[in-house]
């Protein structure tokens, strides 16, 4: 009386999708539309690579923590009553309930709400009623999660052995994060925004300024000349180009005068903690994201003493990026959901003492990225409707899209890693 | 750590449940249930078949557009600078955006929203920036669906190759087209209506009057004596069969006083693309929707001289039918949105200078297909729900039920073509 | 032109996560998140074996009917004119609609809303317009579906053959819920509580008391010493214990001067109908569900005719339990409607001459089981969410589990009977 299950034809395997990838162009289709090769991102991206997840400064003390959900994982990052941060998968090792279920609170310790297992906010279970004498609760601690604080931002890997050279790549950044503190840092707000995309298609959108002309905000900020080389540079472009020139020597006048280095990195697709680290000029006063180039908050952030301190712009694969100015921080992160929907989440940090409506306004100190990331995500669910459109074709990148090929560079060499 | 996934006992195939069906029943119930039947009917229906997607007069000048969703395709049918109706994949060729993203509108050229390529109404690549010079815009032009444009009828192919025999079948449907001349006709007012229901179940419904008691409207305009023979007239039938056959006469010497033909074609399962021709007579003054038979627009359609001029009924096979009247003409396209779901989009024309509230009220010229495609809905729906049942098994069609029938006929003749 | 399919790797099927089933812990997760696993549930547990679906007293008189989804299988329970309780399954042999689309309601026949095919409460085919002459009426008659009513509780089996130790069960549980007469009981209110997971887990959730402290209103009524031996009774239980053994005494004291059984039967995974009836004293008055252990209805059920007559509680394998106290009763029956997703519905039955607002008020009657019900919603959801992360482990069933354990091996054992 069953119904007849239907199956669907032999098909092409993941695998075929990734070995056919050709350079140059964009993805095919299924790569952001196949529930399958979200699977696989899942197990093979998120699962086994280190992951930006939150901010230090979101869990400023003992037993604060957040939750976070990665696809269908979710992670508990706490910090441990030696102010060091911690992370736990979400699930109880009884029957398997999720433990904390709010987006962030604090705990003195970890209560299953089910059957009133209690564990440490180190993950030892503590307590578990009705268990017979053989029960060992050494056994049954939480399951750790590989965790990293790189100055103040929060990394986690879901794999068993997480890859090796996490470490190489904070040494190069750590002294460019330095002189911000962000681990001393406060949270002024946070928020998530619900993407109609693949998580690709958020990141590739976040790799190029092709099409910031679609970003006036933004572009009042920063100098609209990226990939741009002097001889592009028109009579209409002249004026711009010059005060790009003042502002980049400055910066650099700036940051020589404090001992604090200039030089940019960008391994994106040359190892497996991919990342990609500038300093830029900001146009205006040069000092933030205020229309005018002003700052947005008074106090500045750390060690930083000029307000004309530039954009630290840092781009870790697979899923974050980061913008530090000396009055405050922004850091973004892209949590996967389904195979066409995904969550940018950003957060804003400023020196631990600003006050909310005496040192900064949160209209104003988030001004820029909200707007950005609203149009953002326009474009990205467009191109999401699009890419599943059967007469989708991948095309050229353009010549000013080489930061897209490489985290697609990225991604598919760790495909082809893991299939090997 | 993950989740092991767990896979589907061998099932049987698209192909086992098309080779199997039975003539005379109902088909199965993964027809209308099962996702893989869902993706052949798009890939070997929708993707291969002429559909009809829009009357020539939703675009009535250059530049003028209008987006039609076909499952996951999505298609643009434009009015170019020539005045011709061409039909485009809505999709950048660069890295696969959306190019319009509203059901419709007017534009100079094609600009995608994410890089600005920019593409002329003839589908050409005009402009995109920051290309190396070695980049042949030539190559990149919009991809081009077929298009054909019967007498104000545009159907489209997303086929390579469209069937050969839509030539064939216009040249004996254009001849009844010609007097309504729907090319220059204005649109009234369109509306789109979320079905629960598999397409399939929508075209089944619109092919048969068994239950057409649940029309009260419908059945007021029209006589409802389908497929009745003369010795299937009861006494208490008498007065309504004469009035029938008094209206047939009456139309059948209006169309011979205008050389017009009064010959009826039924082709619906025998050529690929199928499609049935009937004049019929209406109750009442015969003229029109209104209860009383009477014109519900005040300018007659294109030559019409006389408003006792029947209606012109034509079902084209996979998705579509139309009903001309003197006074106005009312035309639906099903389009696919998921197994389980589709949209019937209904559109009424009028004559070019027709103003509303002066020769119409979009009430009355709507009342009776509004009412009607309410109750189908709940019809479909219902049907949706009981197929989906484990509990169904396929049942006889009834001896008026062989325009269904021959829907499923043409459907599953497609499908056998398209695996052999 | 079509986006390729992409298939999943081979994975492994059911029959091997039932195969490795480890005895002593939860199950692994696809058993509450996999579409297979569900699927599997269905064809197996839900369409071969006995499945609880109504109150007998919901379908009072000739033509009273409820339709009940399992699944993607609806079923009409109906009460015909011999006042006989019959089952169907609840679409059209015509083309498959759904016949009856509310939850309840009365008729005298049953007609297709589609093409108006009337059927009788006995399910034979009474009419069908437009048949060829050749057209059986009596080869489409309704599918039947067997029908048990056990003292008022109705069981429906969706399978060809039924489970023939239905008829021994019922020789055993009869003469217990004999007094309490539920056939000619009211229903008072019944409703559906939408759970946020598998239907396992709620089953689960309702299998054991080590939860209970979430229960307050539960364990105010009862005494929440399951499964405790007399050395695990502390100082501080001592007055509780004492209560308890009073309250025990008295319950076999009133059994007994009424002749009726006081026996405990336990046949959880021993069988394949398997069930536990327990009779439990009650505390504060020992009646009912008021806070102080008072009644909630003053007229008793049945033959009952002391107030204080315990709760006879009844749990069926795999989707029903039931509460019967002297002034009412409360049966529970658990419907899958997805992986992911159940329905449980809960009703209260009264004596049938008890008047709502003078013999019983509905917050009263409802107070406990809607508050239980609503803390355990939020439980099964946590461990819903909890098992579907891929940091999930199967953990160690407590000591106050066994019943846990009971229904998952007779699930398993119902699973691998199947796949031999």
């Amino acid at each position: 009386m069953t119904a007849p299950t239907v199956g669907a034809a032999p098909a092409e395997t993941v695998d075929d999708l990734v070995a056919r990838r050709v350079a140059g162009q964009s993805l095919e289709a299924p790569f952001y539309t196949s529930p399958e090769v979200y699977q696989r991102d899942l197990d093979v991206i998120f699962a086994r690579n280190w992951i930006f997840v939150a901010a230090a400064a979101e869990v400023p003390e003992p037993g604060d923590y957040v939750t976070i959900d990665v696809g269908a994982y979710s992670v508990i990052v706490v910090r441990d009553d030696d102010e060091e941060v911690r992370a736990f998968h979400n699930v109880c090792r009884h029957r398997g309930s999720r433990l904390l279920q709010e987006r962030q609170g604090a705990v003195g310790n970890i209560v299953c709400p089910y059957h009133r297992w209690t564990y440490g906010v180190d993950g030892k279970l503590m307590f578990a009623e009705s268990q017979p004498p053989t029960f060992d609760k050494s056994c049954f601690s939480l399951r750790s999660v590989h965790v990293r604080n790189l100055s103040g931002l929060v990394f986690v890997c879901l794999a068993q052995e997480a890859p090796d050279d996490f470490d190489a790549v904070a040494e190069v950044v750590a002294p460019h994060l330095a002189p911000y503190e962000l681990d001393r840092a406060k949270v002024a707000v946070s928020y998530d925004l619900q993407e109609a995309g693949n998580w690709k298609l958020v990141m590739e959108n976040n790799r190029e300024c092709y099409h910031c002309d679609g970003h006036p905000e933004l572009t009042t900020a920063y100098f609209p000349l990226f990939a741009y080389e002097p001889e592009d540079i028109t009579p209409r472009l002249k004026p711009l180009y010059d005060r790009y020139v003042k502002a980049a020597g400055a910066l650099a006048e700036v940051r020589a005068a404090h001992g604090l280095p200039l030089t940019d990195h960008r391994e994106l697709d040359t190892r497996v903690v991919g990342y990609q680290l500038s300093h830029l000029p900001l146009d205006g006063e040069g000092k933030s994201f205020a229309p005018d180039g002003a700052a947005v908050c008074t106090k500045l952030l750390g060690s930083v003493q000029d307000a004309a301190f530039g954009d630290l712009s840092l781009h870790m694969q697979p899923n974050s990026w980061f913008h530090l100015l000396s009055d405050h921080a922004v850091v973004f992160s892209v949590l996967p959901t389904s195979t066409g929907t995904s969550v940018l989440r950003t957060t804003w940090l400023v020196h631990p003492d600003a006050v909310e409506g005496v040192d900064y306004t949160l209209d104003a100190l988030t001004a820029v990225w909200r707007a950005t990331n609203d149009q953002d995500r326009a474009l990205v669910a467009g191109t999401q409707a699009g890419c599943a459109n059967p007469g989708y074709l991948p095309g050229p990148y353009s010549m000013v899209e080489d930061d897209v090929e490489a985290f697609v560079n990225w991604y598919v060499t760790r495909l082809r890693e893991a299939s090997a």
